[in-house]
């Protein structure tokens, strides 16, 4: 009983809770988690209809339909989850996969692949430059099998967005196909997914469309994920298997995490109402710029140059000196209401700011005052800590 | 914007839903979903929390203690994935896994353990026969790396209880290790977690917890999880790697289901404070009395004899006639408040009535009234025609 208490105590800390200024989980709207309320019969035809939907306004969001012959395939599990199923699904157990890295989702497909047993050539670049289409396909060239080229569109480790459109023409010349990580771009930003050289672009409900987290999704070809039918060798993973299953019976071939599906249809909802792809992407670059601007005026300085900053998450490098404490800033920012999220690089001391999620520019002006006075109260002066750090 | 209506539709049929007899997702306590309606940092200390006390209250659901030397290690995604998790962790890649099956779930874990390169040899009894504690030690005997054992504990697809416990010792005495699918009974029934031959106990939120459903979670020995570190052979079902990382951080590897963690947590506190498994046993073994005692009476025939019976989900045989449609027969029931589960058995047509969630004896009376309503509605008197049927 003591112990149920203390449980309940650890549920219960949800009045007011702080504005998430992460790469997602994000803030999201009211009535998509009130989405969430309803229990649902997996096996019922109302929730098959709730599941066709999702699906539906998934490709409508990628910008194609089912007269472009495009499938989506919802999976269970978290955005990971469904690369993995990417990989496993499209490229054969004997074949061979090029990765792009620059950064540390990019080092996570690779740690992948070769966990699945597929052939890894890894093209590495330093985390603040972009990737080379170049590079990429040089590294084909000498091919054994090496034709699958794998990259993350925007690796959220810094907020870095790479030139898809530009890789996916020189994959394409080269003869390769694409899996794209679109996990933190997917509904802000063109995918292309219906590029003769990408196979498949993945995705998640809790990133831009502002969906609660749980459900990823693949979007791709629908002849191409036909003809990978038995190719894969993970029954959880096998988005060939789900995709049959599915356009037969309406239904999930496992539980699907119902409420999941059902807020990710209200989030679609607000998506399309509120005006789509365009929409969203404009007021993610206008967070993005109020961000960015209020930050300079404190003086924090921003990781990445402007032409390779994506809308979507900004690193900030950490003041100078030794009154710096990640925790202890972290902990004064949060208790004005705003959570932020860590660096991922190892050798700078950086932190970072996501812009997406229900926010608006006025919500990153307050968490850049939030984050001035958080400095302040430690006895750091940005403006003058920065110069020294940089 | 016509599409987002549509959408929105689709999402709105929501006031007063019907009552879900079906294995999982469950009708669940409004204080369970209410609690899926906060935005969680996946990275902030207070939501780590949650995390742990989870674990905790899961190992203590299990019957065992950090004390005991036991790990929980939660996974994203539908409880297959966790079976797949524990199937590519605990059992290398060379090794045979001996499968007992006496059911769809029996079939589904040999499906995913040949899919993931493991050597299966299946030992196969009929769907209405308990799995034979010798023959799976037989299978063993003339082994070759086959001292691995899988098999479920609860047969969904029929409602069948196989002996765990006898079966636990029988594979023990034969030197086997066996990884169990309590996908339908953790939390309600026995499941020997930490007998000496019992390597992994698999389940998953949305069953006898009365969670959500969408996540997974394995208990397991420490020592032996750690020894099986670096076997698996997927990133995403890693069970060792999820384990080393949540120990370190607290934190899951991967985005995790936030909303859907603290709808468990909350599921968690009204499970102990209604007074835990043996409580819980209790209720639901009055709902199955309630059940099998209505139907009885209006001529209904349960697919197995008693004995085999678990208190979680009955088969009954339909009736047999022209008259007699699956999908009449769900709607009809529907129409009146209640969702029940289709048959799967291949030979004989059947329907299920599930007795977990949040449901009481007088749910299944009700529940068996709305069934006789919609018998009568088609025309059949089950108690002539399901005397035909046998």
């Amino acid at each position: 009983m003591v112990q149920a208490l203390a449980l309940e105590k650890a549920v219960q800390c949800i009045n007011k809770p702080p504005v998430l200024l992460t790469p997602g989980p994000l803030t999201t709207a009211l009535q998509v988690r009130q989405a969430a309320l309803t229990d649902w019969g997996s096996w019922d035809s109302d929730f098959n209809r709730v599941t066709s939907q999702v699906r539906s306004a998934l490709l409508r969001a990628a910008g194609v339909n089912h007269a472009d012959q495009m499938a989506c395939v919802p999976l269970q599990g978290s955005g990971t989850f469904a690369v993995e199923a990417a990989v496993r699904t499209f490229v054969p157990t004997g074949d061979g996969l090029v990765i792009g890295v620059n950064g540390a989702y990019g080092e996570r497909l690779a740690r992948l692949a070769r966990m699945a047993g597929r052939r890894v050539r890894v093209v590495e670049h330093p985390w603040n430059q972009p990737i080379s289409a170049e590079r990429l396909a040089d590294a084909m060239s000498d091919r054994h099998g090496f034709s699958n080229v794998g990259i993350v569109h925007c690796e959220t480790s810094t907020g870095l967005l790479n030139d898809l459109g530009q890789i996916a023409d020189t994959v394409g010349a080269a003869g390769g196909k694409l899996i794209v990580d679109a996990m933190s771009t997917f509904g802000a930003l063109d995918v292309f997914p219906t590029h003769p050289a990408v196979r498949a672009v993945v995705a998640a409900s809790g990133k831009c469309l502002e969906g609660l987290p749980g459900v990823g999704f693949v979007i791709c070809n629908e002849q191409a994920l036909t003809a990978a039918k038995g190719q894969c060798d993970s029954l959880s993973l096998d988005l060939a298997d789900q995709y049959t299953y599915m356009q037969r019976t309406g239904q999930w071939r496992f539980t699907p995490p119902t409420h999941l599906v059902a807020a990710l249809a209200a989030a679609l909802v607000e998506y399309e109402q509120a005006g789509g792809r365009a929409s969203r992407l404009a007021r993610y670059r206008a967070n993005s710029a109020a961000l960015a601007h209020a930050a300079a005026g404190i003086g924090l300085v921003n990781y990445l140059p402007k032409a390779l900053q994506a809308p979507i998450i900004h690193t900030f490098f950490a003041p100078n000196g030794p009154n710096w404490s990640f925790e202890r800033f972290y902990n004064l920012v949060k208790q004005q209401g705003f959570i932020l999220y860590p660096g991922k690089l190892t050798a700078e001391e950086t932190f970072r700011v996501g812009c997406i999620g229900q926010v608006t520019p006025h919500t990153m002006r307050q968490a850049v005052r939030a984050i001035y006075q958080a400095l302040t109260a430690m006895g750091i002066d940005p403006l003058h800590h920065l110069g020294d750090a940089l």
